[in-house]
């Protein structure tokens, strides 16, 4: 089977961080056909490695062209639902960076423009392919833990001014809901939501501690499972990097971290080896089987894109407000 | 300077096991003059040991003997009101086993009933006495971990139904709000009070996982300190004992344990050695001094422990409207 053509859209740090690294691996299954970014400079360098990769002045171009089989977009969020409709108006595949939209009214259209087509819409969430986000499901799915009952995520990334994410200048002047909260948050979100299920409703207060760009750059959240787990999930882009997540069941405590997951119960405390893998190679492997049509699109689904980026939105609505937000009818459908 | 002749009245499981032990350290300051109980028997058994009690058929019959200098309450917290006013109105200082009141409504009346009294009412809230808050707070206070931004704590206290405080008949039928949820947690609450500051405004979850008596046995509350502090409160009684206690600041973190407290910067992590107390000893001499007019009754002060109660009853009061509950207009003064 010939490999799919694909189109990259965006030279930034997502493409040129993220996604060439796992492109690169993936050579039997996607050919880099084409590429192209605002400004052409920035295309001509990232295709430099890429033999027989096509640059195009623009994404009307690349499209036009006829030459994809599927399309990669790495843009600013608040281009993703039109990109992803002009891919499909072009019965094209995408493949988008997480988050699905700058908000979720504009994320339903997304959902919506998906349903209406035959095309793979792929929202590309790489949290939900961590190796460890897989074994701890398998853990609690195996009883490990029994019912687990309360989840406590606490996430410092470690961001700085001088970081490379917070010198995008898309970033600086956020146009998406929380900047960095729903940037940043839509991953511990998938993870959380990957390992314990679906979000109910939320309650949320905001906080800015540092002088990091957007309104906010903390966030206390908690959370409602509709399994009946309770949890809080603690973000800020404004401390010292440090991570802690829990998950505690009537029989058990596991432990996630980035290389290992640690089981503690009544007999002790097993260390379960995890790989460290960013998940970007597992999700460009598992677009390419949905559009093979080897497997169905669950990990990278809008729907589910969507419910992540609620959950950081119905948090910050609800600091604002002072309501619990029910992520069903935040969402609306 | 002569012993204060204190008139202990309920010889359940507090009075028993927490007053008792203390007060016979104390016997320089405190002289057990009287002790009354529901049932004679128990009062009784209780004075056995104690050199010269007087045993009283009734609280009022104490209260009438003229005998006391100061009334020690170990009663069903829902008499708490009424007899704390009992003993203001025989012109007597009182100390009263936390929580004061079974709800904010009666709570406010024990704030009231003080402010108009010369007497000292001291509600006991041993946790404010814990040598690891003490200790806690003067790190923070000297800026070991500059300024403090987000406090998680997880308390699983290990309930279980045959558990002596689960086995009293007022606590199998509670009329406190909450159950064990506010008789419990007004001591996480204290505690965290004292270490962080005054609480704002909450929201909560409630849950009920065990067959423990009462409506609910555990609470996800997020809390947002009037400082700008937020933080966690998660409280299961119907989970195995396991406890976690984090405060952390913009140059460090210390972990709150029982024995120690751990605080880790970047230059690398201290253990601090606290000494594990229960605080019923130093919460009687607390006592003793604001009888003497030696000091402030600043830590067992009724609007102190209002406030422990009000943010328990805010947060389950949250989770059943869906509002966050702001502190001071749910207390309401």
């Amino acid at each position: 089977m010939s490999n799919l053509k694909l189109g990259i859209v965006g030279c930034g740090i997502a493409a040129r961080r993220f996604h060439r690294p796992a492109l690169a691996e993936l050579n039997d299954k996607f050919e880099i056909a084409g590429v192209t970014n605002r400004s052409r400079e920035k295309a001509v360098s990232f295709a430099e490695s890429i033999d027989g990769a096509k640059i195009f002045d623009s994404y009307e171009k690349m499209l036009e062209s006829d030459l994809m089989d599927a399309i990669d977009l790495a843009v600013p969020i608040k281009l993703n639902p039109k990109f992803i409709e002009m891919a499909l108006d072009h019965g094209l595949n995408v493949i988008c960076e997480k988050p699905i939209a700058p908000d979720v009214e504009e994320g339903k259209r997304v959902v919506e423009l998906s349903r209406k087509s035959d095309k793979v819409v792929y929202i590309a969430e790489n949290f939900r392919h961590l190796d460890r986000a897989g074994k701890a499901k398998k853990l609690i799915d195996q009883g490990e833990i029994a019912q687990p009952r309360f989840v406590s995520r606490q996430v410092w990334p470690g961001m700085t001014r001088k970081n490379e994410f917070a010198q995008t200048s898309w970033r600086k002047n956020p146009d998406h809901a929380g900047g960095f909260l729903s940037d940043g948050g839509v991953h511990h979100i998938a993870e959380l939501r990957l390992i314990v299920g679906d979000i109910g409703s939320v309650f949320g207060f905001t906080g800015k501690i540092s002088d990091l760009p957007g309104k906010y750059d903390s966030l206390e959240m908690g959370l409602n499972f509709e399994n009946g787990v309770l949890g809080s999930y603690k973000v800020s882009y404004g401390m010292e990097a440090e991570d802690s997540f829990k998950i505690h069941g009537d029989e058990g405590t596991l432990r996630v971290k980035s290389d290992s997951i640690s089981l503690s119960s009544g007999t002790g405390t097993k260390e379960i080896q995890v790989n460290d893998n960013d998940g970007f190679k597992e999700e460009f492997e598992d677009f390419y089987e949905a559009i093979r049509g080897n497997k169905e699109n669950d990990l990278g689904k809008p729907m589910e894109a969507l419910k992540d980026l609620a959950a950081i939105e119905a948090g910050i609505a609800s600091a604002e407000t002072g309501r619990r937000e029910e992520l069903s009818s935040f969402i609306g459908f």
